[in-house]
């Protein structure tokens, strides 16, 4: 690997051109869609997705609910493709969201809500997959194609795409501003590689850790978690700092690893509280994200954007930096995971 | 331990009779909420949860949505609680689960549904509990004091409190009789305690495992691996199979610890698969649950209630006993874990 440099990490850095072609190209399709949705005024919006985008689906979730006041679900793709039963989903607004397009039980439930009248959008790379033909309305991800089998710039694509949605239909006129100045903050953030090859290496010899997050960046850190598995072989497992509290801490003696992601945001006092509390019980913490006025060995300030709701899309961009480098670092090619291929086809 | 029964089991064993003591008491309560849900045809369903109870919730989400064809989301309690922001519930069925009901975070977005006319139920074990008063409707948990830090007979009652919801409203005979007969099949899962305990010698030294299940059984699997952590600070990851397969899967190694929920209902084909898919790659399994034609170095077999929807009851009991007896073979006090407390407030 020390020639040849990992496909995933170049494939992280072309996140500011991916971004900025997005948001121009989805300008017109946006615009539709948010005319429907506004039209038949949805009570409700479910998600329907698997592994990277199912946490791109959590962002969504936290990100539609603050800013729209929407409650949204997580459709269990099981419900329809294997007790195979029928949903009550008439008004809802239904978001598929997949790299690929291509998982029969991401597009059943997707189809069967369609047939029920539902709103339907697909948010995907390949425009002329199985999702993209049964959806109403697509939002390609425009990402080019990612051959590494550890998405990146696909999964920051995915959550821009979402943005973009919500900042269209929102009055909120910062994050349509933040929005359009992400690609601006995403270059400034590739900056930060070199910062996150070196951290990275003090997590070497690590075999299972934690990562934490809240609200808007639960899932960052979801996608986190499942990258350090995917690269590393690590078992990392992704919490909520506040669920993370009801129990799970029983888990943390001295000396065990915590990636904690730090909000800008209104969860800042909340999510520093229990990160303290943590160190005060020894973990090893690193910090992702706004500076934290907390002394750990590690720390990554990623830059602002100027909406709690855009942070969390630079937070990513550096974390996949800080995985790569750290399979790297363990002498493994992050490119190449035992056993894994790009697209899985579950039912 | 050796002369004092850990609290946590002999709570376990309590099970068949707060499930007889709660089906009889909630038969009048659960028929008003019925009347009410039929006459206002709610088109979402929302859980409130943290924790064990939180667990529930996932059980639930299956449960109705299967069964009821009814979408259910769960509701972030941080929407509410951190971020302040309301959302559109105008018809919902809201439901807070929680032994204690005296989490401010889980009562604040219940006070607030019911404000905007949802319909608000409160399954909790402390009657005069904030929950318990915030809610239009209550169905208590019937359980008793629950004195240790692992909750168990409080979690199965929130499972038998909402089958018993669910089967009121459904036209399924099979499941109503499934639901009145669990008490009886409950008694006979207390006899797989020691079964249990022989069994649980043998992940003595793990240090990390993963716990799957599917559909009606990934809240299950949630919540062996929140009671892996608490009582033996064991890091277990819970998953669904189908998701397992989509990367994570990567963590795998020949003897790496899996415990594998096997149900016997649609998912069963494709479970199967998959564990046997793991073995290949070396796993060392455990299968609870369902009998499954796979020759693995511990199976423990729970007995069948006659119903998909009341089999993980079952399943999660003899999972308790698994959960405790490992604490003890580790030389730790289930009912001591370090740094919990039984209630959390959490904003």
């Amino acid at each position: 690997m020390s020639l040849k440099r990992a496909m995933m990490l170049q494939e992280a850095q072309e996140a500011p051109e991916v971004a900025a072609r997005l948001l121009e190209r989805n300008v017109e399709r946006v615009l539709e869609l948010v005319g429907v949705i506004k039209a038949r005024d949805p009570q409700l919006a479910l998600t329907i997705a698997r592994g990277s985008s199912d946490h791109a689906a959590t962002f969504a979730k936290y990100a539609i609910e603050t800013q729209l006041g929407l409650p949204v679900a997580s459709l269990a793709p099981s419900v329809t493709s294997v007790y195979e039963r029928q949903m009550k989903l008439g008004g809802a607004l239904v978001i598929g969201i997949s790299q690929s397009g291509a998982s029969p039980d991401i597009v059943a439930p997707l189809v069967a809500a369609r047939q029920k009248g539902a709103i339907t959008v697909a948010i995907v790379n390949e425009e002329g997959s199985p999702l993209a033909q049964a959806a109403e309305y697509v939002l390609p991800l425009h990402a080019g194609k990612e051959q590494a089998v550890a998405a990146t710039k696909s999964y920051i694509a995915s959550l821009i795409a979402l943005v973009q949605l919500i900042s269209t239909i929102s009055p909120d006129e910062k994050l349509r501003k933040a929005l359009w100045n992400l690609p601006a903050v995403l270059q400034e953030t590739l900056k930060m590689e070199g910062a996150a090859r070196e951290n990275a290496e003090r997590f070497r010899f690590v075999e299972h850790l934690i990562v934490l997050g809240r609200g808007l960046h639960l899932g960052i850190a979801q996608e986190l978690a499942l990258k350090l598995k995917e690269t590393s072989g690590i078992l990392a497992e992704a919490y909520s700092s506040a669920e993370f509290s009801h129990g799970p801490i029983r888990v943390v003696e001295p000396g065990f690893p915590v990636l904690a992601l730090q909000a800008d945001d209104e969860t800042s006092a909340l999510t520093m509280e229990a990160y303290r509390n943590l160190q005060e019980k020894g973990a090893a913490l690193a910090i992702v994200g706004a500076d934290a006025a907390l002394e750990v060995p590690v720390k990554l300030v990623t830059p602002r954007t100027g909406h709690r709701i855009t942070d969390p899309i630079a937070v990513i961009l550096a974390s996949y930096f800080l995985a790569g480098h750290l399979a790297l670092h363990r002498g493994l090619n992050p490119d190449a995971p035992p056993s894994l291929s790009k697209v899985t086809l579950t039912v």
